[in-house]
């Protein structure tokens, strides 16, 4: 038994060809002109159509417990969503309060995955703080196939870690190789802002990005690439959103910093006026960074396209109306996310690759490849290669829809991109071989996704 | 008949695998496990060694008439010399004199190539004045299938344009959908700053680096990068050498100009001590922009690593110490270039992805993929994949050879990096799937290689 | 005979305290608490007002030939114009043509104003080309006590100085101690830009501002820094506009070279909607570099209150309604200037000391001692101290009034600011010890003014 | 009585002129040409000397106890040598502990300079924590005279503070109007890197640099700017000693921040590779942050020279040689401090008016008029007007000397400038209309230094 996907314009970050591509059990084997397959293989035609390898979401929050409740998304619906999206493997953060074990974190993650994602998946390791017993089970977390932190300078009290342990997380993780991926924005100015705009009945979501304006993102940010320099640590940017933080990303890449950015689909499509949005509606555009001022946008898409910024990912954390109603009288309640994972990869090929804004490979290098070699799943992921797995997008740029709620397949009740017309329709999906979906249905089995175990590949030389 | 390379490692910018690649005839078209073959084709067993696409060096200089003398390789010695340094590919510059036919200057770059070169090639058209018969004829060149224009901003009255001929040259190949390479200093600090140096007995190669500091290669990156901002053209740095240039590149991508960098391997490597050798020595080290103080190699290898800079070339421009004691009595005489066509990919290889300071895939984008991207030659060349040409470098890691004047094949009478040791031995170099080297030398047959056409790839959306 | 002012609150750029001056004949002599002074002394109360040092306009242009007509002040409309605004000495600049003797210029230009100007002056001696009648004529010129040189980046063909001139007029300004100011737009550039908004019908005012954009400005800065940090001279940027220009002479200052930064009354309040005011009115706001965007004008208020900014002036060349009517159907045919001789100190105070954005210091250090330092004619202008010209200015805070084309003394039939209220009227002005200006008026002495000879004061250590 | 000071060339930092100061009592009065005094006043003949203002040493530590011992400074000691060398007031700081009163605190600093010093002072209240009670201490501090804080962002646990107190002090200083000066960086970092060398055993002063890295303080510095941005507060960074933190700080000045800029003599002068002298000789010159790397040296005196950096102060703390030994065997229990109280303004003058690289006008204002305005003392201290203290500076520039701890008159075993010649000497030196100084030699009263009160002059607008 076996896949043959045929005819199909076949593009990673560096090919293009109108080619064959065989999958043998799990595995690509064979990638060809005219290759033949025996009889009880499934044969895909995808003639006229690009085939990419599965696009690689590297931020995302599916189980998320967030004051007494949680996101509405499961495995099942998440990941589902993804797949309809394109998206076939996604790196989800295991994050345990301050006073909890990182190991019975990662457990709790992993039992709301296991046997019930419908792709694969792995995780970040949260280190929310630092001490001999956290260091001890992050040693042994690494070992067993997880090789990446998360750090928040921000959130001060709940993930978030003071200066002493950030050095220290830094520095264990480049002693076990580990990058280390950081939540960007100084804690205290948050908060000390944010107590500001409440004491001065300033409750409505549009005063949120008042609240942590650009300065505090890219203090964070500068604070995190001097700590990288000087400990020569290997650290990953999330959700960068503006020029002034990218600012200082890049003059840590000129010192020889080993730092690279992610920004999201969100940051390069949305503005702050959605968030200013009245009756409320505004809540469903917060999320932290805020959106920003549109000026930044276009700064942002020339570094995705430059390769300054090296991802698009999109930190799905979907809260629903009434989940966002907990923040009516105060927008520092509001859960924060806007939910966009079944979106992020349509998205960006209509603005990005329709619009001449990114080239075809930068687009699958920025919302697959790269994520899959900066996380140590390459080239297992994120490419078309004898040997990766069998995840593959049949996209056909031709179709045109039109995003919806209605038809979304996240659980939550509102898209904040409802009624924008996106170019291309996955007509179908693998994962390892199977396919999953189907003309932008998923048709597949349910569970079958796999936790990836990664190599720790950041090792300083 | 055909080729099949076995068992070899595949290392692509984006793909890595053990596995096989069937050649048919010029053209690879299969690329698996366990690719059977017909018993007529010749098999190359790779166990073991790594198969890389063939490498693509931008920037060399082989015809190269030069005050009443010439540069010593011909298109045979030059070719036969990259082959077995696994450079499969390479961009020379035609460039008219500041009254000649720019067709006229075509045709005479071809008439020295055809026939004769022993790998492919094509040409960057050299624009020395712009008026409407240059128009006229530039349009016909890129029609013909040479997509790329070389200006200079350094040596007025020889091929520098003024600032009107730049501005409408970098108009004509936006219209033209065609990238500018450009020699970034200014002409003017150039000449004044020679005549002072001459004009106070300081003569000697030592003195050639103070004829154009690092600001007035500054100071032209700049004026190229406004210009292609303001008119929204598309440009390329040839062979940046110091952070103050890269910083004004890199500001001007963030501004979204469409800028692309290259550096070169000497920069990479030798620093200005060099040229400060005594006896005359340091004239093998002139070119310009000059070798720079050490400190700006980190930033190079940095900005190399974050694909700030695009690619690593050569410009090559070999004068052997004879034609270099032109300028025994003053510098301003000495033949510009430093010799590196056959030891770039090797060297690139040792100090950077031996050293930990280059990700192997991107030692194969930096070398290869990105200046057939940028030039026009992706996916024919630059890659493996099916439809590419067969251009393969079998490489061996573990062997050890040192660089010499005796064994490195270029026309010419020393070797800037004599006595360096790197690491890897080209096994095995084929063209168009012949091969052309074995063990390191050349085997293959003279004169197959062939004017590459391109096509304009650079329109603006 | 002699003048006491007293009991004014004298404020210099760091002195401040109620007092008074006592002025024999032409100078200052004594300043203290209780002065007395000889019966036949005129005695001015200065009781609740301030006492200024006379301010100085670096930079008019009051005989001003322009395509076959003339600016239309003369020495004595603008002089009484800026006496009544508290200006009591300007620097006008004497500027040959491409083709004329230095020397024979600077005679016209005296010829136009010995005996007719109302207040001191001098000139900025225009260099429009480089050889060695020119380098002789102007070593004539410097030793006659005219110690500061004008260049134009811009305007090429008319004033402008190719490379090869502006390294050489530089040099030979180091080597007689000489600062050379500089008109920082890239010539080509512009004159490219307006061939194209012309040929594309856009002929209004209002696309004034995108035949010479920000860039445009900041490449010419950048353009002269280097030169300048090159050879050691000392440059002084005229009329600097916006951010971008700025940060380029901030990053040469950083770097050790010696440049100072002048700013405009215009750009610090006016913006380029200004010039986009329909009916040909935009026309009155044309000049260059144009008004700018809006958000420049923070940068720009913050940057002279930190003394990145050096000094703030007018650019004064008044061109009246019919003369702007000769751009009526080509913008590029406007005559370039914005009266504001008479508005400047008022206007600065008004908007700067009394908002709280400039400390009353640093508005007289700006309006006044930088200029006077800058140019050599400090200590005995610039500053109240024994020994300098009793050039003052006693000024009513108290008082408010509206500019208007009515009152405002230039020979110009409209006003920029109209209806503009400031704070503060010039209750009397004296020029070496004479009383020119009481109440706002002028009721002195015509053609008293002196041409100022001056030292060269820039000699590099 | 009164004391006239004749024929002086009084320079202040905008006026230069030969004449005569006449002081009644305490105050200057008339300044002026050929000024008469009663008989029974004492006249001082200034012929062919420099008159400055009184310098202003705007960071001292005199009284400072430190583990267990004490700086060996008195209040009488230090002001004698500050007097010997031109400085006629000081400002040093009143530190409480993290647990202690600011009132307490301050009234100990009281107690140790009232009827003690030999010049005026006035005292930086040092801010180590923040809570309602210090806010109100605070307050009344403010009311009573003291008008800027000190806070500290290195010495974490000690001194310093963390990111809530910051802002909330930040504010404070913003709603009262009082400048904070701070001491820029970052403490964790520090604390960490100094565990990691003494770890290594790296434990000689040689390694006090390398546990605080321009990073640390470029990031320290960052980090207050954008406090101080966001809030609006104003600021001033002290003892600012590289080019890397200097880049913040003027960052900040662009975007509008209210931020001033200090840096030491030492650091002008004196570079990393004294902290490196063996046999524990490089103790003497540990101080933080730490001497430099000698390139930042040209940046900070071009950097003063443009007004980048307003002022020049020493941070004088003198331990002896014993006491130095406390870190004989772990640098990080070195006693920090290099004393230059009595040298700073000879120094500064030999060094960058002698040399050409600070205008006389500049040096004046650098090191008395700037520190002056920025803290409130002008123009009672700071410049030389009617109604100013008659503190007096009457300088002999022909005079050469060398510093020795022989004649230093601090209360310190060695000198960090041992031999190093200055030009010029102070001739007598006077503090409100006194004269302490004659031909360089203290001869005045004991203890007539007055505790100067300070208005809150840092009103937001």
């Amino acid at each position: 038994m076996g896949l043959l996907v045929k005819n199909g314009e076949i593009i990673t970050s560096n090919s293009r060809f109108v080619g064959d591509i065989w999958c043998e059990g799990e595995t690509i084997t064979r990638i060809g002109k005219n290759l033949e397959a025996p009889a009880d293989a499934e044969v895909i035609d995808a003639s006229g159509k690009y085939v990419f390898p599965g696009f690689v979401d590297p931020h995302t929050h599916i189980y998320l417990p967030f004051m007494g409740t949680y996101a509405k998304d499961t495995y099942e619906t998440a990941t589902i969503a993804a797949l309809c999206g394109g998206t076939t493997t996604l790196i989800d953060f295991a994050i345990p309060g301050r006073d909890e074990s990182p190991l019975a974190a990662l457990e709790t993650w992993k039992s709301k995955s296991e046997g019930i994602a419908c792709h694969d998946y792995t995780f970040h390791m949260g280190v929310t703080r630092h001490d001999s017993q956290v260091e001890s089970e992050l040693k042994e977390i690494v070992a067993g196939g997880i090789a990446s932190f998360k750090i928040f300078l921000a959130y001060k009290g709940a993930f978030g870690v003071d200066d002493r342990e950030l050095y220290n997380i830094l520095k264990l993780a480049r002693n076990l190789g580990v990058i280390t991926t950081a939540h960007c924005e100084n804690a205290d100015l948050v908060v000390e802002m944010q107590n500001e705009l409440v004491a001065a009945g300033k409750l409505g979501p549009e005063h949120h990005h008042s609240s942590r304006p650009p300065q505090v993102e890219a203090l964070g940010t500068r604070h995190l690439c001097t700590m990288a320099e000087l400990l020569g640590s290997h650290v990953y940017i999330v959700h960068l959103s503006c020029e002034n933080a990218l600012r200082e990303a890049l003059e840590a890449k000129l010192r020889g910093t080993n730092v690279w950015v992610e920004t999201l689909i969100q940051h390069l499509l949305l503005d702050k006026t959605y968030a200013e949005r009245p009756n409320f509606e505004g809540a469903q555009y917060v999320m932290s960074p805020p959106l920003r001022d549109k000026k930044n946008q276009n700064v942002l898409w020339s570094a995705v396209a430059h390769n300054l910024i090296s991802t698009v990912a999109t930190d799905h954390a979907p809260f629903d109306l009434q989940q966002k109603e907990m923040g009516r009288d105060n927008f520092t309640l509001i859960p924060n996310g806007i939910p966009a994972l079944g979106d992020r990869v349509r998205l960006l090929y209509t603005h990005g690759v329709e619009t001449g804004r990114l080239d075809i490979h930068r687009f699958v290098d920025s919302a697959s490849t790269q994520a899959a070699k900066i996380f140590g799943l390459f080239p297992r992921k994120g490419t078309i290669q004898p040997g990766s797995d069998a995840d593959l997008v049949i996209y056909d740029p031709k179709v045109s829809e039109k995003i919806s709620v209605k038809t979304h397949n996240m659980n939550i009740d509102y898209s904040a991109f409802e009624g924008w017309e996106v170019k291309g329709r996955c007509d179908a999906v693998t994962v390892r071989g199977k396919v999953q979906v189907r003309e932008g249905k998923f048709v597949g089995e349910k569970g079958i996704g796999k936790l990836l175990k990664r190599e720790a590949t950041h090792h300083v030389s």
